[in-house]
């Protein structure tokens, strides 16, 4: 590989502000954490608490917050918000690769379908008919697009994407390996002791500059669409079910679950392994814990939380069975009240 | 697209049954929610509570129950089971797509395996030797199939399907992308402080219309197959592990997961995200909530719940902070009944 | 298929060791359960609550442990580990089949890769630049591998497994359909209302003799590697996010989350669903009970459990009911404690 660009301290708060403390004419290449960093780069430090760290490190120079004491002799850059600055730094150190243009001569790309001159389509993809691709979109190996589809310009699909037909993914949208998007809702009628499917014919539509998890699934609508709105992030293997809608900009982590015509507000954060029950409605700015099942709408912005305390295999084995006979408790204490008299006061 | 087929309302009835009330010429040609629906399409109402919804609709006609009371002026096909009857009406005008006959030229197709001259295999499909694929199954595109596998007639795999040597597959199934049918089960014994891998020589034998979600994963037996019944629907996002046997018509939600030889039963239903231990026995008609982890075998009929209830997060940490203490606080309870006298009654 | 090679029961325990009793001459050719044994078939028995089931099997002989009683009359090899001892008999029957080597005319390999001659790339596969693939190696059908990624000797992967650039699988190890490795990990940074992508530039570096489960997917490092250590063997649809170190001998069961900068210990097995928070450390010698969340550091060796205990449904309205009160309930109980004076002793 190519010897790595450097910058000088001053060209990075020249182009991304903040204030440097230091020689503004050390060179830095790459970002590192504090423990492996050498001469040539540059590291962050997000919490207050880390600092002490700082004394051993090797870096060229440190991002930090405008909280931060003088605490080293190190290069300094401080800035508002280091973490945000670090994404820019580190951005700039690695650009994304750009786009090799061209099909190539083992994707298999339908006549009717129109692909930008500028994008590129990798071995062994399957592109349907009628599908849009849009400028420097890039389709990865094995990547399945079916009929009607459309990726919109700037937009990266890794290898194994799979998209039905008639999806529609915005611009500079990356969707990572295995995600498929547009597979049948789970809708099913019961009659006679038997399940009858019924047909999904709505579509996907997923707004600009979304990120897509590997192995995630979006199913399709029952009749309209499933709706992820720009900027949502997604992470790995969460399922996203029929007729659900989520609200720009709102971040979800990994193997959560979204039931079928839930709606999740703009700005929410989902922690992993959160379950969210379906036709429930989750309003703006709503944070729901890791491991939480959410049963009924949140119409107030805040956290929620509901996860069993883990602890000892012993304990939990005692708290548990208790836990089995609550009610029963609670009844006790009502009838050690009534005998004590609720309302007496402390007797002593 | 061509111009979509449309029906009389009266011949709509005439193949499906119900009461129609209004005008029988109306011609509909799709199904759409209310709030989408223009004067071709027919919506349906499940349940009494939306009917009021229905003086909005611009729906050509609705299908609704027999309890519903006649509260518009909209055309109507009253029948025992709206959702049912909207699942049909929905495939009569929807129809799957017909399957395109042939092998694709970029596919590869073992000259040992038997594909019927009516099934269609996608582009960069791949299917192993002594495979046999019945009578218009259609093999998406990017499928693997293993040697020996069967996919029985009128089947279908979407793209990037993986099914393993020696699985089966019956009449009618629909397999969603991603999914991996015939992985190898969880099997490792320990020894000497290393895990020794246990060859998992069973397969995995699916039933007549079965449906398997995005992404669902079903792992072959250690020595007998897995077995999936006929009419099971799965969800997205499913981990069935080796050994499992699910009853016939039994439904499962997405992210639910089955350990090691499971047995569910018939009709049963499982939600999101449920999680079933190994070597437990479910019976027939179970109901298991989304979220609930069942650890011992279920021999009566009905519906189980295990779900922390969720809260505030401020709340959260006071309930759970006790939780952790309620065997501590039970005993507590017990002391004072017994400095009361338990069984002494009410003293005031 | 061929017909099985069989072995008398003395070869068996000249290779393996354990006491031989009955015939040494029967000979077997395959494992089997209990039930679907005949009389070419050895079976194993690990628990001694399952010897009863002994007097109705056709098997023509049985593994088992030193404590298991001589309950019937056929042969047996009385060992110390059965279950291990098992997999080792399995393995003679059913080994590997030999990789096929070559590079199968429809795989794409970019010529500045080295593929072993002893290697085998399947149908459809794609291989990037600068990728070293060892020998024996076989990559089935459909997989991808990308740029500057290594596969060390005598590693499978299953069809359509993704391994992102830079990424390293050590020697034997076994990657089953649909898994990814070295997607980005879910590293934003929030400024503005808006999210900023934090490039991942870390890789993926996988130990020897690690096997990981369909649609399993672990992510790539943010700046430094992910880290599975020799011996790990992870289920099916588990997910492992950036930075994460996962012990030497660990085994981890399905659906487990692991979330970003968490080390897990050596020898530590993870049940199904369980979730462990990031930026945490759960210490060598750990067991996680299936469906616990664990959200802080764990350093003492053991079992650790939080799961909700399930029961039917009404049951658990109540219990829950009671539960979103427990702080309260607990308050109610100090009141009462309070009132008849907390260190008075029994009254009566």
């Amino acid at each position: 590989m190519s010897r790595r660009k450097s910058y000088k301290l001053a060209e990075i708060t020249g182009r991304f502000g903040g204030e440097l403390k230091g020689d503004p004419d050390i060179r830095v290449s790459q970002v590192a954490t504090l423990e492996a960093a050498g001469p040539a780069d540059i590291v962050f430090i997000s919490q207050v608490r880390y600092l002490g760290q700082l004394s051993q490190t090797k870096a060229g120079a440190v991002i930090l917050g405008a909280d931060a004491p003088a605490a080293s002799g190190i290069a300094r850059i401080v800035c508002a918000n280091p973490y945000a600055y670090f994404a820019r730094v580190s951005t700039l150190f690695n650009p994304t690769a750009a786009t090799i243009a061209g099909v190539h001569k083992s994707a298999v790309v339908d006549k009717s379908s129109r692909v930008d001159k500028t994008a590129g389509i990798g071995p062994v993809a399957v592109i349907g008919k009628r599908v849009r691709i849009g400028k420097r979109v890039q389709v990865g190996a094995g990547c399945y697009v079916g009929d009607d589809a459309v990726i919109d310009d700037d937009s990266m699909l890794h290898s194994n994407v799979a998209v039905y037909h008639a999806c529609r993914i915005g611009k500079r949208c990356i969707v990572h390996a295995g995600a498929v998007i547009g597979s049948d809702g789970f809708g099913n009628a019961r009659e006679d002791g038997v399940w009858k499917k019924i047909p999904q014919i709505g579509g996907v539509a997923i707004g600009d500059d979304v990120e897509i998890g590997a192995n995630t699934t979006i199913d399709r609508g029952t009749l309209d669409d499933t709706v992820i709105e720009e900027g949502v992030k997604l992470d790995n293997q969460i399922q996203i079910a029929h007729n659900v809608k989520i609200g720009a900009h709102t971040a979800i982590a990994a193997c959560v679950g979204i039931a079928g015509s839930a709606t999740i507000g703009r700005n929410c954060t989902l922690g992993g392994a959160a379950m969210i029950y379906g036709h429930i409605t989750i309003a703006d700015n709503i944070s729901i814990s890791a491991g939480t099942l959410v049963m009924k709408s949140l119409a107030q912005p805040g956290t929620y939380t509901g996860v069993y305390p883990f602890s000892t295999h012993q304990r939990w084995l005692k708290n548990a069975a208790q836990l089995r006979n609550l009610d029963d408790l609670a009844e006790r204490v009502r009838e050690l009240e009534a005998r004590l008299g609720k309302d007496k006061g402390n007797p002593e």
